[in-house]
């Protein structure tokens, strides 16, 4: 295996000429590996054998690996042609398992084996045709075609990765041990494991734009995190360790799960490590191809349901609180370890990257600093589910990579494996996976009283939200001009909000309300519904939202906004948000300097009454600013109700004169009337215009 | 009488102040020649009564020529406060008589009569503090206040008018001679009339705004016709002229009528004209406050319906064809009589402006020219329904005044009455009623063997039609941009249609075609719909096109396009327009040079294979043109034929792409694929904007 021993390639530096023929041998080597681990079938029929019930059988990622580059190749139009159809058809998709509790019994019309590999080497050449012709200039970056070749390779690692880890699920009698290297053959004594003290750190995440290293999309953006000291432990843990938790019936109660842990256990009816065989009171553990007697010191493998439940009894007897490391946490470790180099590549002397074994090896062998295996050995289950970092960019050609795991049911895994390789092996690397999923994974254990917040910011797929935080946030200068920012500047010019308190209703997802905050006391924003208050919140409290917009069809786009305007930002906490019903707005909200009702007529019941009674609600010499369309058809404002848009006595009655005069009781006009351009986006393709009249009333009677 | 002899004001010349006096004058004769009008009523209590049965009774329209002038000036912001808004509501509509074949029994609360005296002095205060402090500067317009006070003044003359109708029909002992004028009480022998020739013209019709007099919206516009010579009777047809045609059985004769005519005398059992009242063998003839012995040398007043029953029952007997003049004849007569003077005021010496009798008189007693009475006595029937002249726009305080009567059914009547006054004896007046209807008005007769084309266009009032007419005409140009211009000019630079056979699929409202015909030899351009494909033949056979768009809420606007633009106009008579299914397409529409597909795709049943099949109608080399959204969701194609806007495989499906591949088979593609942003109206507050993707492909194989 000496001869697989690679890295993933720098990108930003040296010469075209060599660089072309760096990633070519980087491809080969990688292209070998992947074909290499199939050695290990017994032979051709264990093709059709599935690793787990719920995952293709072991032939789709044969395939799979060598379509991947070719479907993304025609999607990127590096080529034109496709090899096979069908091939890349069948073997596109079905890579992440159908989740546990939904089976699912598809059908699949599965080739011959040695049709597969015919399909490669045509890949295989169609491959090498595109490193040796497609355009390459360093710095290679996200839309240069060899983007995408390296995007080819770097899955191809993954795969071979998490194939390994099916082949290791397949009954021992069809596997051989082929040619995939040698395990680790020691098993020292076990060591006590003991807790090493991190000191609180101000630690930057992920990786900027230009950074030398190939990236999956989700590792890009920067971010800090602040985190309080704590306690970890030296090891990962070891099944010795873990057996202590097993054998105090550590899977008998309850307690120690969670729900979804619990609820795992008694489906899977597991009373042990997957990967661990008990034979008339005597274990042995299965690995990759074949069984060997339990390697105690070795760390155990266990999903993160399984970890948690571990630190839980851990806590439980100790009275401590333990849990696993969250993602800043691990980085603070790895930062303590000098494992990675400037690059982000593992320089660690370390069981990673192929270089030592073909196996996890004694959880006390590689020392890294005061630690064990910070990197190497079993990754290592966290306490975060992965989410983007705030700015977070789907990569236009391979848009779910990610995005399908920032669902709060992925969490992160770090460190990497005895078999972990190339973006796997660096220091930015992101993957994440069901909790119950079991990968070459293990756990090492943090104590700490800081209950870490883990809330991930899922994606907001309301698309009356989604455009609203588009129409607000994500505004497409040249077109809809600055209607917010206008909006308020004349306001302020006209009513002097300095000092003001300002009641905003339809607040919807909040720019208005930030634009007031920059000149009022205190604003007051309130809307309809808690599904759009919800957005400008988190962006008060979290500085970001994240939502989905319509692309074409049932294609979406994923945004996230990143609130950067150093202004709006510092104003936000004069900002309370909360959900009420204009119609039937709570006594409470009175006394106001200004009330601003921005496209809010047209979506009430009764407009008119509305209008009759807001003065209640303001100060004497209070401003009413009206921002409205007065287009009620549109907004299905009953006939009845419409304060204009007919004939009345012969006469037009024009909506906007006619609540001119209906505020005329108490109200008298200031300011110019002023008429705005207002742009909303339906999709990619189709937004809708409106012109909106803004008036503004001051109450003096 | 004497004193109210007036004239309708000279609104471009002479000095505010004196201006200011001079309307203030004309105000007052006109209020007081109003109200003494009612001076004919025998008491009170005929206020009660109606004059025809489908009109309001009498008191309304005491209260209605007060009111109009306060509902105006409150409409066009001249005051903000209204006097009575019960009476400005009750006494502001249905001045129209309900459809005599739709009768209509509301119910209202009438007043006193004393309060609506009371009324109009209040309104009369107020008007004179208008007339006395409204900015008035010379020439008065259209937008100023003092448009508005003529408009007030001219709406109370045609009422003086119509309301001497409607007491002419109330019963005899309801009425008394009162304190307006002495009837003519001529008779002459009657004399015979004849036919004058009149010679081929081409005449102007129409006022162009700035004119020194008052207009009502429908008087403006600048027109030609080309008329040919013809005859026309010398006199209007008397009494004695008409009771021929009674005598000889006109009223029972079904062939003499229009089927709407016979319906109309069915239902009103009619056997002679309305004013006629026939005793014991011996005619009389109701004026509007006594009976006299019929004056047979007086005019014949009849409606429409009856006047074309005798020209029909003359042609019938005499062979050669007679019918009414049309309204461009009537202005040929009017031209050769020299009736009018340069500004269009009336100075013929005639029986009209209340400046000879209260009554008609003997037809032969005002000579003009060769002719008799081509102004004055009575109003003549002419057999053009009213319509606007090309480029015809509503006045937006007055917007129902028109646009109701130009259905097609509302005929014009010229030269104006012995009551006329104000507007009504200018040139430019154009009244209009229901044939159907009694006016003072008879008719002369025309012989000429040319059938006039008297279609009218009426506005289209389908949305979806009339939005179409404004994006592809009314260019809101610093928004919109020449969408259409672009798109075409980019075409012909990549597919030089100088030369070519273009076939244009959804032509819509037709304006790509126009832009097309510009470059290219020959342009196909078919529609779906009949309705959207009406539009553009209109435009090219007539030069504009009249519609109606949606303002707010149930409210319209009148548009009429005028085809102004000499390119396009030029070149339209290259254009074939055609209804035909795009779906399912005539195979006659084949071997075409250039085929273009503009947001034709996301319209079409089975866009795919319409892609597939299109080369089959084109000549070898031949272009295709495709400008689309791909947008298929919004446009209800059904979900299996998208051609993208999905994954497949795992993989972003793009339609664009999608159709480039199936258009690859037998196309290559040309020039640059370029984005254009077009704009739709929906109403006067909301527009859509779509992104268009256009695209050229050249057939190769």
């Amino acid at each position: 295996m000496e001869n697989f021993k690679t890295q993933t390639i720098i990108l930003t530096a040296g010469d075209a000429v060599s660089k072309r023929v760096e990633i070519r041998d980087y491809f080969l080597k990688t292209w070998e590996l992947d074909e290499r681990l199939y050695s290990q079938l017994k032979d051709d029929s264990v093709f059709y054998h599935r690793g787990d019930p719920l995952r293709h059988i072991i032939l789709f990622y044969l395939g799979h690996t060598a379509v991947f580059y070719i479907n993304k190749f025609f999607l990127a139009k590096i080529i034109n042609k496709r090899i096979n159809p069908l091939f890349e058809s069948l073997f596109a998709i079905g890579v992440d398992e159908m989740s546990w509790d939904d089976l699912n019994d598809k059908n699949y019309n599965w080739p011959p084996v040695n049709e597969v590999w015919e399909y490669r080497k045509e890949a295989k050449e169609l491959i090498l045709q595109v490193i040796d012709t497609a355009e390459l200039s360093i710095p290679i970056t996200w839309k240069c075609p060899f983007w995408m070749v390296m995007m080819g390779i770097e899955h191809e690692r993954i795969h071979i990765e998490t194939s390994s880890v099916l082949i290791r699920q397949l009954p021992i009698d069809k596997v051989v041990k082929g040619l995939f290297g040698e395990i680790c053959h020691a098993d020292s004594n076990v060591p006590a494991n003991d807790l090493v003290f991190v000191s609180a750190s101000n630690i930057s995440l992920g990786k900027h734009k230009g950074h030398s290293l190939y990236g999956w999309d989700n590792e890009y953006g920067q971010t800090r995190e602040i985190v309080d000291s704590f306690m970890v432990s030296r090891m990962l843990v070891s099944n010795a360790e873990y057996l202590q938790f097993v054998t105090d019936g550590g899977y008998s109660e309850k307690s120690y799960w969670t729900d979804e842990g619990w609820a795992w256990k008694s489906y899977k009816n597991a009373t042990m490590p997957l990967f661990w065989i008990k034979d008339n009171g005597k274990y042995s553990l299965r690995l990759v191809a074949e069984i060997i007697p339990m390697p105690w010191s070795w760390p155990v493998e266990v999903n993160y349901l399984e970890a948690k439940a571990f630190c839980n009894w851990k806590t439980s007897k100790t009275g401590d609180k333990y849990r696993l490391p969250t993602e800043a946490e691990w980085y603070m470790l790895a930062q303590g370890a000098g494992a990675f180099n400037a690059d982000g590549l593992s320089v660690a002397d370390a069981n990673i990257n192929l270089s030592q074994f073909s196996s996890p090896c004694p959880v006390n062998m590689f020392a890294h600093s005061e630690l064990f295996d910070v990197v190497g050995n079993v990754w290592q289950w966290t306490e975060s589910p992965i989410a983007g970092y705030p700015g977070f960019e789907v990569h236009p050609m391979y848009d779910d990579f990610s995005t399908p795991t920032f669902d709060g049911k992925h969490n992160l895994i770090k460190g990497g494996s005895w078999i972990s390789t190339g973006n796997e092996a660096t220091y930015h690397a992101r993957y994440a996976f069901r909790r119950h999923f079991y990968q070459h994974a293990g756990f090492r254990y943090v104590q700490s009283e800081i209950e870490p917040d883990l809330e991930v910011q899922e994606y907001e797929t309301d698309l009356d939200v989604a455009n609203s935080c588009e129409d607000n946030w994500m505004v497409d200068s040249d077109f809809a001009g600055m209607y917010y920012g206008k909006l308020v500047e004349t306001v302020n010019d006209v009513c002097a909000l300095d000092s003001k308190n300002v009641l905003l209703l339809n607040a919807q997802t909040g720019r208005l309300a930030f634009e007031f905050a920059k000149y009022a006391q205190h604003v007051t924003a309130l809307d309809f519904s808690a599904r759009f208050i919800r957005m400008p919140i988190l962006l008060r409290d979290k500085g970001m939202v994240r939502y989905t917009v319509k692309d074409e069809g049932e294609l979406l786009f994923y945004r996230d906004f990143v609130l950067s305007d150093e202004e709006l930002r510092r104003n936000a906490s004069k900002i309370c948000f909360m959900q009420d019903n204009p119609n039937n707005l709570k006594p409470i909200y009175t006394n106001f300097d200004v009330i601003v009702l921005p496209l809010l007529l047209e979506e009430l019941v009764d407009p008119v009454n509305f209008l009759e009674n807001v003065h209640l609600r303001l100060v004497n010499g209070g401003c009413l600013v009206i921002a409205s369309t007065y287009d009620w058809e549109t907004n299905g404002v009953a006939r009845e109700y419409w304060p204009g848009g007919y004939k009345k006595d012969g006469e037009p009655v024009r909506s906007f004169d006619s609540c001119k005069s209906i505020l005329s009781t108490h109200f008298e006009s200031i300011g110019q009337d002023v008429e705005l351009r207002h742009l909303k986006r339906l999709s990619s393709v189709r937004s809708v215009v409106l012109n909106v009249k803004l008036s503004m009333y001051k109450l003096v009677k």
